[in-house]
C-alpha cells in the first residue's frame, strides 16, 4: 500500500513534469518572439506555439492524469504529496472543461492578435487591432460559457488569474477606490506641486542598461538563474526556477519609463526564482496567484524602489554614472520625484494613487466586452470619455490609449484586476515586514536587501501555491485583505511627499 | 478514391507539421542554451529539450503515420506529394528502429555532454569532458547496433548526416586526401610566402559585427526572416524558412575567427531561407543532406569570399571602416593573406588545403572510438600524434587541440566528413555557375549577388530533400561527385596566391 503510493505519485509527477517541460518550452518560444523573433517568424511561431499548448494540455486532460489523481486522493501521502494532488485535481477539473481544439484555437488567436496589436501600435492604428481583438473576446466569451459561472460570465475569466476573485468582490474594491482616492487625489493637487522635470533629460541607453543591471544585482536577481532582454513591453517569464528572463525598455528621454518596470520585473524575477526547485511542475513550484506575484513586483517598485532609503543607498551611484543629469538632484528631490502624483495617460507610468483609476477603467470596460454590451469597435471612444471623466486627460491617439497595453492581444482578460490586489496585498505585507524585521528601513538605506529577500522567500516564494492568496495574506499578517493597509501606505507617502495630512 | 488520398494526404501532412513545430521548438531551445541561457538553466533545459524529442519521436514512430504512409504509397498522388511520402516512409522505418527512451536517453546525454564540453574548454581539462564523451560514444554505438549495418558500424551514423555515404566510399576520398594534397603543400612551402599579419591587429568587437551584418545582407540574407546572435561556436539553426538564425563569434585580435565564419554560416542560412515555405515540416521542406548543406556556406565562404572578386567590391567598405588597420593593405594582397597556407591546429580556422586533413584526422579517430579500438581517455594523445604526422604541429593544450569542436558533445558521430563533401561539391557547383551564369565573376565584382543566389535556389534549395546528394549533383553539373573539380579549383587558386604551378 505504501509502496503503492509512492509508485502513484511518481507517475503522477513524471506526467505533471512532462506537461510542465511543454509548458516551459512554450514559454521559451513565447519569450524569443517578443525580445528576438524576426517579423517573418511570427507565422510558423504561432502553430508551433498551438502544438506545444495541444500537447500540454493534452497531457493535463488525460484520462490517466484523471484515475491518478482519483486514485492518489485516497492515498497515503505526505503534506506536500496532498497539497500537490488536492491541486493538480482542481485544474485537472477546470482543464477537462476545454477541448483541445478550443486550446489549439485559442493559442492560434494568441499569436495573431499579438501581431496584430503589434502591427497597430507601429502604425497607432486601433482598426488593425480591432477584427483580431473581437475575434479575441468572441473566444474568452466561449471560454467562460465552458468554464461555467453563477454570477456573472467575467467571473469565471477573472478565476484564471486570482482563485475565489469575483465580480461580486470586486465591485465594492474599486466602487472603493472610486470614493477614496479622489479626496486625496484633491489635496496633492492643492499642495506645493514637485518638480520631476530632470527624469526627462537625455539618460543614454547603455548607462540605463547597466545600472538597471546593478540594481537587479542589488535586489538579488540571481543572474546565474536568469537574464535581462530588451522588450516593446517589459514582462517576467521562467522556463524554471533556475532561467527567469526579465525584460525592459529603454526611452531616452523619459529615465522613469525603464527605472520602474525593471525594478517591478525584477520584483516578479524574484519571486520565479524563489520558487521551491524539487517541486519543478508541480502546484508548489507554481506562483500562488497573479495578485500575490503582483504584490511582489510592486513591493520592490513602490514600497521600497519609490521609498526614501532604496535611494539613500542607490543615488550616489545613480548621481556618479549622471553626473550632468542630476548635478543639482538631492535624494530627497528624487525620492519626490519618483512619487510625483500626475493623472496621466499611460498605466505602466502612473503614480500609485491614479494607477488604481487605470485599472478601474480597464475592469468596468472588460466586464462589458465579456458581457457584450460594449462593440470592440467603440472602445477607442468608451476610453477617452472614462480617462476624461476619471483621470481628466485624454489621449491625442491610439497608441497612447486603448493600444497601450499588451494584455488583451494576449487574451488576458481578468488579468487588470490582479494589479490592484498586488499593489493592496503589497501593503500589507511592507507593514508587516516592518514589524518582523529589526531596523528594515535603516537596512534598505544601508544597501542591505539580504534580510527582506530572505522574509519574502520563507513568507512568500517557498510555499508556491500551497495556500490562496487570502490564506497566505492571513498566515503572513494574521488577517485577510484590508483596503486600510494600502489607504495608510498612501496617506503616509504623500504626507512625505507633499505635506499633506488627511 | 481521388478525395480519399487527398484526406489521407493532409492527415498525414498535420502529423508531419506537428512533429515538425516539436522538432522546430527543441531548435528554438537549443539556440537559446547555446545564444543565451544562464548557467543554472542547464539541468531543466536538458529534461525539456527531453521531452519535446520523445514527443516528436512518438509521433514521427506512432502506428498511425505507419498505416497512412502505407495507404498512401498505394494512392494516386502528384509528384510532390509522392516524394513526400516515399522519403518519409524510409524516415520511418529507421525512426522506428528506435525505441523512445533510447531517444530520450540521447537528448539528455546530449544536453550533459554539451555542458561538460563547455566546462572542459573554459578549464580547458579534457579530463572533466572525458566521462561524458565515453557515455555518449556508448550510445552511439549503441544507436549504430538499432539502426544496423552491414560492414562498418559507423556506416549506420553516416547515413544519418549523409544518405549513402559508408566507409567504403569515404576512405578511398580521404586517402587520395592523403596522397594528392601533399604536393600541393610541399609546392606551396616552398614559394615565396604570404602575409597575413594584418589580420592580427585589435579590430573593435563592434565595427566587426556591423561588417558582418553588410556581409550577410551583401549575400541577400533576408534579415525580416533571421537574425544573427553571438554563441560560443558558430552556428547556423532555423525554426522554419521565415526564421533562420545564424550565430557568429568575435576575437579582436584575429579578424579572420569572425570572418570566415560569419559567411560560411550565411551560406546555410541562405539555403535554410531558400527551402519552400509550403512544404514545411515535409521531407521537400528539409535540406537534402549536410554534404550539400555544407557544400552551401562552402561555396559562399571559399569559392565566393575567399575570392578576388568579392573583394573588389567589398574590400573598399572594408578599409573605410578599418583605415588604420588596413591603410597598407591592399585588396589583392587581402585575397592572398585570405587564402594564406598554413598547417595550424585550428579546423575552424585553417585554409582550404589543409583543412582535409582536419576532417581527415577526426574521420580515422571516430571510426576507431565507434569501433571501440581507441579508448575516449587516450584522444588527447592520439590526437598531438595525428596532428604532428600529418600537418606538423602539436597543441599546446586541450582547448586547442581535442576541446576545440562541438560536435561529440553533441553526439555526432559521423558530421566531420560532411566538411570535405561540402567542399567538394562547392568546387564542382561553382564551377557549373561559372559555365550557366553569363559573366559571374564580373558581378561578384560590382556586388550583384542576387543572381548567384536565384541560381541556387534553383538548382538547389528549392529541391529539397527531392533528390539524394549525388542525384542533384548529376542534374546541376551532369555528372556525380568528382574530386577532379576540387583539386583543380584549388590548384587554380594557388596559382593565383602563391604563383606555384602544378
Amino acid at each position: 500500500m505504501e509502496k503503492n503510493s509512492k509508485q502513484l505519485y511518481s507517475t503522477y509527477t513524471s506526467l505533471m513534469q512532462k506537461a510542465a517541460d511543454l509548458n516551459y518550452a512554450s514559454a521559451v518560444l513565447g519569450w524569443d518572439l517578443e525580445v528576438y523573433m524576426p517579423p517573418k517568424g511570427a507565422e510558423a511561431r504561432a502553430r508551433q506555439l498551438a502544438t506545444l499548448a495541444t500537447q500540454a494540455h493534452e497531457i493535463l486532460t488525460s484520462n490517466e492524469l484523471g484515475r491518478l489523481l482519483e486514485e492518489l486522493s485516497a492515498s497515503d501521502l505526505d503534506d506536500t504529496e496532498k497539497n500537490n494532488v488536492r491541486l493538480s485535481r482542481e485544474d485537472y477539473e477546470k482543464n477537462k472543461k476545454l477541448p483541445s481544439s478550443f486550446v489549439d484555437e485559442l493559442s492560434r488567436q494568441t499569436s495573431e492578435c499579438f501581431n496584430a496589436w503589434v502591427e497597430a501600435r507601429k502604425k497607432n492604428d486601433f482598426g488593425i487591432f480591432a477584427p483580431s481583438l473581437s475575434k479575441m473576446i468572441a473566444l474568452k466569451r466561449k471560454q467562460a460559457e465552458l468554464y461555467g459561472y453563477s454570477a456573472h460570465p467575467y467571473d469565471a475569466l477573472l478565476d484564471e488569474y486570482e482563485k475565489g476573485a469575483t465580480v461580486a468582490l470586486l465591485d465594492p474594491i474599486f466602487s472603493g477606490i472610486r470614493q477614496q482616492l479622489p479626496p486625496i487625489l484633491e489635496q496633492i493637487k492643492d499642495a506645493k506641486q514637485v518638480d520631476n522635470s530632470f527624469f526627462y533629460q537625455h539618460f543614454p541607453k547603455q548607462k540605463q542598461w547597466d545600472f538597471s543591471i546593478d540594481v537587479l544585482k542589488g535586489m538579488g536577481f540571481d543572474f546565474e538563474a536568469g537574464r535581462q532582454d530588451y522588450s516593446e513591453h517589459p514582462f517576467t517569464t521562467s522556463f524554471a526556477a533556475t532561467d527567469v528572463r526579465v525584460t525592459t525598455r529603454v526611452d531616452e528621454h523619459n529615465y522613469q519609463s525603464m527605472l520602474w518596470s525593471c525594478i517591478h520585473e525584477g520584483g516578479h524575477g524574484l519571486y520565479e526564482q524563489g520558487l521551491p526547485e524539487d517541486q519543478y511542475g508541480l502546484p508548489l513550484g507554481s506562483p500562488a496567484s497573479l495578485g500575490i506575484h503582483e504584490s511582489q513586483s510592486r513591493f520592490w517598485e513602490n514600497c521600497i524602489g519609490r521609498g526614501l532609503d532604496f535611494w539613500k543607498f542607490f543615488y550616489p551611484k545613480l548621481q556618479m554614472l549622471f553626473p550632468e543629469q542630476l548635478a543639482k538632484v538631492t535624494a530627497e528631490d528624487f525620492f519626490k520625484a519618483a512619487n510625483k502624483v500626475d493623472p496621466s495617460l499611460i498605466r505602466t507610468e502612473a503614480d500609485e494613487v491614479t494607477y488604481h483609476f487605470h485599472v478601474m477603467i480597464r475592469y468596468e470596460i472588460e466586464k462589458e466586452l465579456i458581457l457584450g454590451t460594449l462593440d470592440p469597435m467603440d472602445l477607442p471612444a468608451k476610453w477617452k470619455e472614462m480617462y476624461n471623466k476619471y483621470l481628466g486627460v485624454s489621449a491625442a491617439d491610439d497608441k497612447t490609449g486603448v493600444l497601450q497595453d499588451v494584455h488583451w492581444s494576449h487574451g488576458s482578460f481578468g488579468y487588470f484586476p490582479t494589479y490592484t490586489l498586488g499593489s493592496f496585498y503589497a501593503a500589507q505585507f511592507y507593514a508587516q515586514a516592518q514589524k518582523d524585521i529589526d531596523g528594515l528601513l535603516p537596512k534598505v538605506a544601508n544597501g542591505e536587501l539580504t534580510g527582506l529577500l530572505h522574509w519574502l522567500r520563507e513568507k512568500v516564494h517557498v510555499h508556491g501555491r500551497r495556500y490562496t492568496s487570502e490564506e497566505l495574506c492571513t498566515q503572513i499578517t494574521g488577517k485577510g485583505l484590508d483596503p486600510a493597509y494600502f489607504l495608510d501606505y498612501v496617506k503616509d507617502k504623500y504626507r512625505a511627499v507633499y505635506g499633506v495630512n488627511s
